[in-house]
């Protein structure tokens, strides 16, 4: 079999076989087959496009090319949640307690953030002391004691799709629904879940900026996630303007566990919910969506999720009294007030721009080795289709140092429409698509 | 500027900018861009094509990617032929001492050969003692003096366009119009001729098998080269058999010698004395094409021609009695006679397979650095549409080596069809392109 021919073959517009999809992905991952070739095939992928076959087999293959972690030590089916990434999104710190205090194990792998959109880890870390590295028999005994552990990504896990996702970057390769749907669910396949519930964020802030291609993708991963025997459903919904209020790692995990101690945005609370009840529909647990909302609203008004929470914080060495005292997270020096020039209804806080001033704070990574500031963010003080009068507060820059503030000021700025007239209503939830299709709201 | 934009915009199908091409090659051929970036650009110009504007940048950006021979010094009106390339193509051996006979000057660079295609600095250094090794200067005093010299290419000739060709080649993106004749005319323009006749070859034994698509190409040729200030004609010939009858180095400068004393294959001396014709026109030597062909075809009967090409071998250090008694050049041992197995008309002789038969025997290179044995190689005894008897010979070859004669062999009879009705007549030459548009005959 030569590269050469696989190329020629989807070029044709060809759909390529097992064999051919595995002998690309093994070859390249340990380097025999190179960069150029693969980056041609990428570039005649976006334009022939793969079928659902080849998909799944892309998928599979890249899942195989390294770690495949087994949870099968972990009693109940093991249900893993993923976002395809949003701005202020810290979903996972409220909603994985949530779960696990209805009784679904939750065994998570989770990333460093890179760009405008923070991980989960960076955000965790800002409770001092808290560690996400253990042995895999920790990791299994904790989620078997308390349902609940979160580590960092073992270093091998799906080396074919860090290489190609790399490649196609530099490649302009990005944007193909076959290549986006078969990296995710690769990862998530390797990461060893039974069942897996995808939050597939559209907006502004997020990859899919189009609501019709992110129903597109989130029925790919579905069909994908099935085809290979894991049930997956996928939410799609809203990334227009940031989640909740705050954008920055400690201050998220402020809001996260406000949440949790019922003090959250409504917005977050709705999408945790949500994803809640399909987690346990997923898990088993209940037998509608109705009653798994039930189920989750009631695991944080009896504390429960929040007693995990702090379990789970204790067990991986975070300081427990900063979940208590919420003053004693990070916290910057300064904070400034950005205040409205104009009066009017808020018609946009685009959220690749907020991202984008989070990062020029010091919150994220510009590349893999920079060093973020855990304490620095912005703090939204209204949000889409509020009124603001001129003058008034529209968020609050937790600041270091007065360069990057005033960077951030002059970006954050642009992320703003006020307009005279009420804006349209967005939802937050568009839609769940499962293996019996896409049902949009 | 970046490369990732430059990708993204033509995969998008949008038109990329003098600027932007002459960025692409000038970082492509200083390693400053990578080759899967450009294995990615080159997928997506299939896909897109370029314009006429951007196959001309990208033929400029090339031509100036290395050395630009500047033969301003030379007399006249310097005019080159160029052939795409077939089997049994010693066409340049005859025509240039008839263009220089008829005072053209001809200062050719050119090529070895690889793959089933002889270059024709193979096929003259079968003449013992020929060398095309020599200083600019000398190499311009013999043009001035005997109007003809031939060189190899000087190592810095177009680099970008080596770069470039050799990654086409393995990722499936050779066969793009655009990228074709940008590859041909850099080279061509760099070597410093005031006007090009090219010889594009349509047929089986050639890299455009279909006519329609030789014509579409001769037609971007002719454009570029006349867009940039060189007259450029294309006459596009038939390659569906052989070219005379002799295929192999020795042999075929033998069969060109030959034409020069009158005694010449039919085909090989019509095409001769049309491309002499057009070279003739071109170097502004007669006014139409048929008095070109008249001059052309005087040019041989005189023996003009012939003793233009004995000056030449002379100048270059060749044994001019193998010129004189042509069975001094290099011979094999032994000389098998391949026999017809039916009778019947000669429908076919696969010119891609008849090359492949006398690369079997050691006629042409498999690798850069593979030898080549400049006497072996095949003799046709019959052409199309001749009729054969059973144990009539159809080729003889001419081999130093048993095993391979076998293997050649039994390539060489793939080549033959043999059917009881006699073919169609396919003509030699098929059209001319010239700056005022297409003439098919």
């Amino acid at each position: 079999m030569r590269m050469y021919d696989l190329i020629l073959k989807k070029r044709k517009g060809e759909a390529l076989t097992k064999e051919e999809i595995y002998f690309f992905i093994e070859g390249y991952t340990k380097g025999s087959i190179p960069d150029y070739q693969v980056s041609a095939l990428l570039m005649a992928v976006y334009f022939q496009k793969m079928n659902k076959e080849e998909t799944v087999y892309l998928t599979e293959a890249m899942m195989h090319s390294g770690e495949v972690i087994d949870l099968s030590s972990i009693e109940g089916i093991k249900v893993d949640k993923h976002s395809t990434g949003g701005v202020g999104d810290k979903t996972t710190i409220a909603l994985a307690p949530i779960a696990a205090a209805c009784g679904i194990p939750v065994a998570k792998m989770s990333g460093r953030g890179l760009g405008h959109t923070g991980g989960t880890i960076d955000k965790l870390e800002s409770i001092p002391g808290f560690c996400v590295e253990m042995t895999k028999e920790t990791f299994i005994q904790n989620v078997n004691v308390m349902k609940l552990a979160i580590a960092g990504q073992t270093a091998n896990l799906t080396p074919a799709d860090k290489k190609l996702y790399a490649l196609r970057d530099v490649t302009a390769t990005v944007d193909n629904i076959s290549l986006i749907a078969s990296s995710i669910m690769s990862k998530k396949l390797a990461s060893g879940a039974d069942a897996i519930v995808l939050d597939v964020k559209t907006g502004s802030g997020a990859f899919m900026q189009d609501i019709d291609e992110a129903f597109l993708l989130a029925k790919e991963m579905v069909d994908i996630g099935n085809r290979v025997g894991r049930e997956t459903v996928a939410i799609v919904t809203d990334m227009n303007q940031p989640l909740g209020y705050a954008i920055g790692n400690s201050l998220e995990v402020k809001e996260a566990v406000q949440l949790l101690k019922g003090e959250g945005p409504k917005d977050l609370e709705k999408l945790c919910i949500t994803l809640g009840a399909h987690m346990l529909l997923l898990g088993k647990k209940v037998g509608t969506e109705y009653e798994g909302k039930r189920m989750a609203k009631a695991a944080i008004d009896s504390g429960e999720a929040l007693n995990v929470l702090k379990n789970f914080v204790k067990q991986q060495n975070g300081q427990i009294d900063c979940i208590e005292n919420l003053d004693l997270l990070p916290k910057t020096k300064e904070v400034y007030s950005l205040k409205a020039d104009k009066r009017g209804y808020i018609h946009k806080i685009q959220g690749d721009i907020v991202g984008a001033s989070a990062l020029t704070l010091g919150a994220g990574r510009d590349t893999k080795d920079s060093k973020i500031d855990l304490s620095v963010g912005i703090l939204l003080n209204k949000k889409m289709g509020d009124y603001v009068e001129t003058g008034e507060v529209l968020a609050y820059i937790h600041y270091n140092d007065e360069n990057r503030r005033d960077l951030a000021i002059e970006q954050l700025l642009k992320a703003y429409e006020i307009e005279d007239e009420a804006p349209e209503h967005r939802p937050l939830i568009f839609g769940v698509v499962t293996k019996n299709g896409i049902q949009r709201i």
